[in-house]
Order: structure tokens, then C-alpha cells, then sequence
């Protein structure tokens, strides 16, 4: 199975990611988690990047926070699909994060998923891998149908608490 | 190969996603257009979206403005990577459009692109249907590549103009 | 009387949503208390809003943060009005959730309260209520000159302490 | 039946309110249309409030612009719901009017719409009218229907387009 | 000599408006402190706004927060320069109160301050004041004369740090 | 009688500013019209602020836009009341401009009106000139009532074209 | 003299920068002008910036839109100073590219002009040049001076017309 | 070698500021520290700009937040490159204080670094005195090559852990 890339643009961003790793561990879905920044090491990114197909990778999740420029750095030199995590901070509960990842111009895109949303970038990573791989696909399903369960459970009680 | 499910919300948002269409077009990629609303014709959206993957798509797109609930009604139903469109509008720039497309709660990941970014999400969305597609990959490649030499060439001529 | 039905997106709006099922009980309007995802349990958001005005209900209060679909999903399966309560997030104070309810496209309105305005989705129920039931008008103008002679006893005191 | 009370704060909002007019005329409900400033005629906006009920209103429909007083003004005076119709400004869309408009303190709700949303505004009313009205009740089930099939027939125009 | 008259819409704005009565004692400039709502006491406001100039008010100080519509309903009912000053709220920082205070339309002023701007606003009503009182005016430059000592102080003992 | 000085950053500010002058022309209030800017020409700033009293000046009404610091600049160096006009921008409509001169910080205000709110920015001087001038709040109460009177012809054409 | 560079994300840049071209042209400063895309092509930008100072460049000037990523990326691969020209789009103005240039994190600055000031960012290269070169010092005392006299002239013109 | 010029515009500021001050330490670079208000003490910060370049500055640092005029007014008095740092606030994180200083008017720029930049602002100072300056250009170097370096050992770790 192609493996995600998790890439963090700082190690704060860690306790916020871990959500994903958490995330693509109950789908037993292999992943590898570097810090690279777009601005302090550029050359790592480009390396990461350019080699992530070959090195067996079929996602990249970036999350970065500020003026994120991580996603786009890396979709420049690759051709996977690049999910953007933008993180939050206290500009405008993360709007420069957002905007920097998800307003990409024409030619590169990336898939820009909610401020802090670790967990919804490793869902989505599933979702892109299960495309072709049936089991995969199927366990998308039963997950959707636990949240379901989980929430009907929880509308009983509040039912209950009010009835 | 998996086919694309292009959806709007509405007929209006026809002429921003004609880009989507003409893309997927030069990579060969077949696609279905459809117009479906997730609050006038819900049912429809659920229909599509359960039905998606067994009618052969691989990823759906959904544009849609203003409350653009659109991506998130159909990303209920399925399993498939959805990407959303936010369409321009005159609530600062679309930045309703892109606050309800991007703002997924936990467990229903929407893959949102750029305010009016319908080339991009084909671009996305041949990206995630590369990830297993060698040839597709190529043709990825080769479109980096042409991209990067007609940047080159508009570079050579301003380059000669101010020299 | 026709009942009130209180849904939540989630149960973690619960205190929020509080102020609301107090400020009913203290007009004696009858409600129930659901809670029911527009993205992970949306068989549920449609069959509770098909079946509402059967089951007795006369409005519905829908509250919901981020991309805060939960009140146009129900608004597309329903004739009933639809009030939006916007949760607060740490986007803009809300303004994602805000932006989500509020901006419903032509067809399917979502009638808006402020950023946690539990409370007052609770009134306007009652004023809607209201509007064929003079008793429960009646019940509304003494709302309104109890909360004067409250301002007006603070009014007193402040005017007090400062003269 | 009661009679819908549409306000404007300028007859400058009259282009923008017609749309909620026409949409009254086609359920056939009742209304009467009103130029009250909150600022230049706060009386005439006071006496319409009190008199509202007893004058056979059963909602008002306020539309103002800006710093948009108008809706929470006559809420302030009135026990009928009252749906806030914010104008578009060129301060971002019509944040302002939104925003002054929706954030209203506890104990005097505004019903928001929309920015320009005399269209909903009028769907709104008529929800609220038919909550004990059976046959406006069927009015809007059927005006739900015709919009599906206008989408429906769109949907079949687009998908014959470009298959 | 003319009083200022203080407004609140809410006895919780307080704290915040202490700044101004302090600044006001400071100069020795009389003045009223009240709570009255817009919404709640909209009688109270429309009395006291109208009663203003002949009770000896020179310039009404109005402080509210979201809506906050108290500057506007009280300048619609005098002749006297109404100052408001937006409370901050959690929505922006309180760009739903300066919003709703500083867009007024036109014919009806209202002289907005910072958020919170509590010492601002008697600094400004002493302004207005001391447009024909050379002896508040010759206060006003003592003032500005201390506040530049002030800050010089801290130069001095900043510089010196660093040196 | 006292002097309205009017200050605009740049003459590109001039058809703005007309209402202003149109306005003090109405009510027979002299003023003077400068263009002084308060990064370009600081020494004309801190000139016309300085003399602004003895020159006759009571009131100073300064209008720029983008970081507009020309009203701030101008009450550093005088005890008079300043009004500040926000120019609209491209800028989220004028919010830059707005920040940049109604956040002032403690201990020099800024009265500020609405974006491009010339004519408010008159009537607020003339209110501050008619503190203390019997003639001229008659004058204020005169023109509040011809305002009336235009809305409630108004009120009139529209009532009777929808009776 | 060092060399200034202009380098922009997109020859649609061009009209915007052309200002930028002018006003080197007025100093006499040397420049050569690039289109250069971070993401389109990266490589051009990395050898670019790599180069810049062994090529005779001082300074370098950077103009992108929406997620402008060009500044960052240069200023990741040169010591020199990189000041960053946000492009004006449909999205509040340009605050997306505004936001993704100046929010950099720590270690890598770019210096940030207002949204479109390519007439700015200029005259700032000038004066980052001129920190050490006393004949464009005066240049740019000059400059200054015919601002100001430019300024007066128009004060003249308008203080006469409403005189 | 030339100094550089810290001023803030209250004392408050200073916590932010001190990475500026141990980043220049850390460069060797001379530095004085001022408290100088746009608005409380206008005298003293035209002084400081009037003088810097003869007083041995070569670059000035201003940081100040709320209605940031600062940078502004320092720069109308020099012809030194200015740097602003916009200190946050509780305005949408700092917005206010960005857009005061990066939006300035053609003719005067401000170097605008992200909201509490502190230490950027210093990085960028470096760099513009580091034009002319091959061994502080040196340093510049070594400083992005030691950043390098820490984010590969955080990378090591990172992977490490989650391998």
C-alpha cells in the first residue's frame, strides 16, 4: 500500500498533527512524519518532494501555520496530490493560514482542509488511497458508520435528558 | 479508468467551472456534469453521492456559493474524496463560500481548493486518480513541464523588454 | 401547542444550547432535544425534518458551529421555519459558523440569530408561536417590561453610585 | 390572514426588496410596504411597531443597511417576530449591515436573512404564517416541488451538454 | 458648565466605562451615568436622549456592545454630539460593535472611539466642551503636556537600559 | 462664530469631501479647506494643528484613506476635537482606513465617522458648535425634521404603490 | 551600484509594477526584470535567488498574488533584503496575498509594502541602497522635497477654490 | 558600522520587542532602544527621525499597535528604510495594527514584517546593512545555515519517533 507523508513546518505543530497519525494508525495505513520548513529548509522539502512518488508515498499532508507556504513548496515538485493542514494562530483564529495554503493560483493545487483539521487531512488521505483499493474503501464505510452510531447514541441520551 | 463527477449548485456557476471541464479534457480524463442543489434538490445530492462510487467516479467536485453546503451534503453520503469549488461572491470575495466549504467538522473531510478554483480542482482530481496511474502520473509531469517552459518564455520576453 | 425541537450538531453545544431550553420552559412552549449530525448522521437530519410538522412541532431550532450545514440540511426537508443558532468557534469568533447559516441561497431561508444567541432562538420561537396565540403574546409583553424593570433597577443602582 | 409588514430604512432598498413582494404576491399573503428610518423617523418606526399586532400584522419584514439599527428597533417595540433583511454596502459585502443586524443582545431577537435576501425573507414570513395554516402549509410543500423540478430540468440540460 | 451623560446598554460595560468617569473627575467636568437599553428600555433611551440638552448635557457618551445600536437611537432623538464607544466583544474583537456604531447613515452621526475606547471618549467630550472654554482648553494642553512627560520618562529609563 | 477646518490627505479626496461642504454651506458655518498629508507635508500637519485654535478653528475634520494617520497626526498637536473621515479603498472596502484612524490609543482620540461619511462629519462639527450656540441647535432640530419629512413623503409614494 | 530585482509570480503583474520600473528609472538605479512563478517554476526561483548577490543585486523586489508565495521562497535562498509587493485580488482586496507575505515566520523576513505599492517597494530599494551611498541619500532628500512642494501646490489650488 | 534605531511606541511593547534586541546582540550589530509615541510626544519622534541618519542610524525599527501610526510618522521625517513591526492586538489579532502601518500612501513607504515580528524586524535590519557588508552577509549565512540545521535535528527526531 502507497504510504501519506506527514510533513509539519515546526515540531509545535506536532501535538495539533497527532491527530492524523492517530487517525491513519486505526485505518493501518502506513505513514512516515518530518519537519520541514519551506523557508528554513528549503532544500529538504524540494528533496522530499521531487522523490515522494518513488520513495513509495501516494499522499502528502502539509500542515503549516502563518504565511503556510509548505503545500504549495511542495506541490511545485511533485505531481501527488498535496493535502494542506493550516494552523491556527492568533490572527484571525488562523484566516493567514488558511488563505496562504488554500488561495494556490492556477496549475497547483492543493486540497485544503479546516484550520487544525489533523484529523479530517488523514480521512481525506484514506479516501484518496481507497479509490482504487476496495478493503480500504469499505473500511471508509464501516468508520462512517461508528461516527453514525456514536452520534445516535449520544442524541438518545440528550433525548432522554430532556424527554 | 474512474470517471469525474463535477457538481454545481447551480447553473450560474456554469461559466466558472467551464475551466474544470476543458481541463480534464486536455488530460483525457471522462467526466459527468451535473446541477444539483443540497437544499433544493437534497435528495438528488444523496442520490448521486451513494451512488457515486458503483457508478464508476473516483472523485466528485462540488461547486457551490454562499452557504455552500454542496461538498459537505454529498461528502455525507460517500466515501470518494470530495473536492469543493467555492464560487466568488459579493460577501467579501466568497469568503462565505470558502468558510462553509473548508470549516468541516471532525470525520467529513471536503478537499477545498481556491475561491473559483475550477481548473485546480481538475487538476486535484487528476492528481488523486494519478496516485495508481502511471500514465496519468506521466501526463502530470509532462503538463509541470509545459507549464514551466511557457513561464520561462513570458520571463525571456519581459526579461529582453526592460534589458 | 405546537412543540418546539432543539437539535444540535454535536453534544459539546450542549451548554450553549441550555439558555434555550430554560428560556422555553419559562414559557411553559413544550420541546424536545435532539442531536443530529448533517454530516455524520444526515439520514437522521432528514427524517427528523420530514417528519416534524407531523410530529407536532411548529419550529425547529438548529444549532451548529464551523461549517454549519445542520440548519440549511434540515431547511431542504422541511416547511417549517428554520432557526439557526451559529456556535462560536476560534475562527473569527464564529464568523465561519455565522457565514454558514446565514448566507442560504434563494429558496431555502435559515432564520439567523447572533453567535450563541441560544437564548434568543428561544424567543423568536415563542414570537413565532405567538402569532395566532394571544395568551402566549400576552406572555411575551410581560417578557419584555420584566426585562425593562430589570434595566431600569440597574439603571437606579448605577445612576446611584455615581451621583 | 395576517398581513406581512415589509420596512425599508431608504427607498434606495426598494430595487433590492422587490423580489420579496413578488414573492408574497405569488402566495397570495397579504402585506403592506413601509420607508421608516430608525435614525430619521425613530417615531413613525416606534408607532408602526406598537401597532403592528393590533393592525392585523403577524410579521415584519425590516431591511436596512450599514450600521443597520432598523430590525432591532422595531423588535424593540413589537412581540412579532421580525426578520432582518441586511443591504449590501461596499464595507465588505455588508458586514456591516449583517453584523448589526444578527448580533443582537439577549431578549429582543432579529430573524436574519441573508445579505439581499428579500427573496428568503419572504419565504421566511410565509413559514411563519403557516405554522397553523394548512393551506399555506401546501403552498410551500408545492413551492418546494417546483424548485426541485426547475433544478431537475437544469440538471438534465447540463448533464446533456456535456455528455 | 455642561455635563456629559454616560450611557450603557448594560450594567456589565462597567468596567470598562470606569476609565471615562475617572478621566472625567480628572478635569473636574460633571457628568450622569446610566444604564439604558436600546432594546430593553428603548423609552428610557428615547426620554433621556430627548430631555438631554435642556437637563444641562453638553455631549452624550454611548456604550454598547455586538448591535450595538445605542449611539444611533439616542443621536436620533438629540441635537447633542453623541461619542460611542464599541464594547469588544468575542465576535472580531469587537468589529460587530464598531461596525454597528460607525457606519451610520447619512444625517445622523454618531463620533465613534477605539473599542473599548472608555478613556477616549471623555477625553473627546472635554474636547468638544472646551471648544469655547479657554480654561478646559488650557487643561486639555496640560494634559497633553503630562502625557508626553510620561512618555519621556519612560524613554529616558528604556534608553538608559539599553545603553 | 468658530471655523470648521476641513483636511484632506490628498486632493483625489475632494469629490468625497463636497457633501462636507455642501453640508457646513447649508447651515451658514465658515470653514477652510486644506489638502495637507501627513507623511508628505508632516510640517504643514503639525503647522495647521498647532494654530488651528488661535487661527479661529473649532473644529478640525481630517479625511484619508489606507493607513490613514492624518487625523491622528493632527490631534497630536492640538486640543481640539477631530473628526475623522474614512476614505473607501480596495482594502475591504475602506476597513484599513477606518482601523487606522478609529483604534487611536489612549489619550488622543479621533471621532470617527462612517467610510466616506463626508456629509456625517458636517453635521457632527455643526452638533459640536451648537453645544453652546442656542441659533444653531435650532438650526440642528430644523434640519432633523426636514429629514423626517423627506422620509415620510417617501413613506407615502411607497405605501400607496403597494396599497 | 548594486542592482535591484524585480521579479513577479505572473506577467499579468506587469501593469501594477510598471510604477515599480518608473521610479528606479528616476534614481537612476539599475534593475532587470523576471517573471518567475514559486510554484510553477521553482527551480528558477531557487537559482535566482542563490545568484542574486554574486550577480550584482542589492536588493530584490517580489510581486505575487493570492497565495503569494514568491517573496518567502526567494527570501529561503538569499541573505539579501527581499521586500514583498501584495497583489490586489478579489479576495477582500488582496488580504490573502497580503497575509501570505508578511505573516513569515521567524528566521525568514519579508519586507511587506501596502497591496499593490510597487511605486513604494521602489523607493524603499532606493533607500536600503542609500543607507550607505550619500549622493542617492540626497537623491531621495530631493524626492521628498518635490513631494512636499507638489502637496503645497495643490493645498494652494484647493484652499483658493473654496476660499 | 551603522546602528540601528529600535523605537516603540509605549513602553508596553517592550516584552515583544526584546527579541529584536537579542538577535542584533547576537549579530554584533549596534542598536539604541527609544520610547517615542506618534501621538504623545509627535516633537520627540520627528526629532529622532530628523537626526537618525546623522546620528549614525542606518535603518530604523518602529513598533507600535492599534491605530499604528508610528512607522509612518518616523518615515515622513528620514529617508532611512523604516521597518514596522504591528504589535498584536484584541482586534482580530493585530489586524488593525497591520494594516496602519503596511498600507501606507505612494511616496512613503514602511517595511512592513509579520504582527510581533520582533525578531524578523532585526533579521531584516541585518540584511539591509549587510548589502554593502560582506562579513555581516557572512554572518547572515551562517545564521540560515545554523536554522538549517536545527530543523534537520528536529526532523531527525520527528521521524525517529514515529518510524
Amino acid at each position: 500500500m502507497k504510504k501519506v507523508c506527514i510533513v509539519m513546518g515546526s515540531d509545535s505543530d506536532l501535538s495539533v498533527m497527532e491527530g492524523c497519525m492517530k487517525r491513519l494508525d486505526a485505518f493501518g495505513v502506513p505513514y512516515e512524519v518530518r519537519v520541514v520548513s519551506a523557508h528554513r529548509t528549503p532544500a529538504a522539502a524540494e528533496t522530499l518532494a521531487k522523490n515522494a512518488r518513488a520513495d513509495g508515498f501516494g499522499v502528502i499532508i502539509a500542515a503549516a501555520g502563518k504565511a503556510a507556504h509548505l503545500g504549495g513548496v511542495i506541490a511545485a515538485y511533485t505531481t501527488l496530490p498535496v493535502i494542506g493542514v493550516p494552523i491556527k494562530t492568533s490572527m484571525m483564529g488562523g484566516l493567514d493560514s488558511l488563505l496562504s495554503m488554500v488561495q494556490m493560483p492556477k496549475g497547483i493545487p492543493v486540497a485544503c482542509v479546516a484550520v487544525d483539521g489533523a484529523d479530517n487531512a488523514a480521512i481525506l488521505a484514506v479516501q484518496m488511497l481507497a479509490i482504487e483499493d476496495a478493503a480500504l474503501s469499505d473500511q471508509l464505510t464501516k468508520f462512517k458508520a461508528d461516527m453514525a452510531d456514536e452520534v445516535a447514541a449520544k442524541d438518545e441520551k440528550v433525548r432522554a435528558q430532556f424527554a
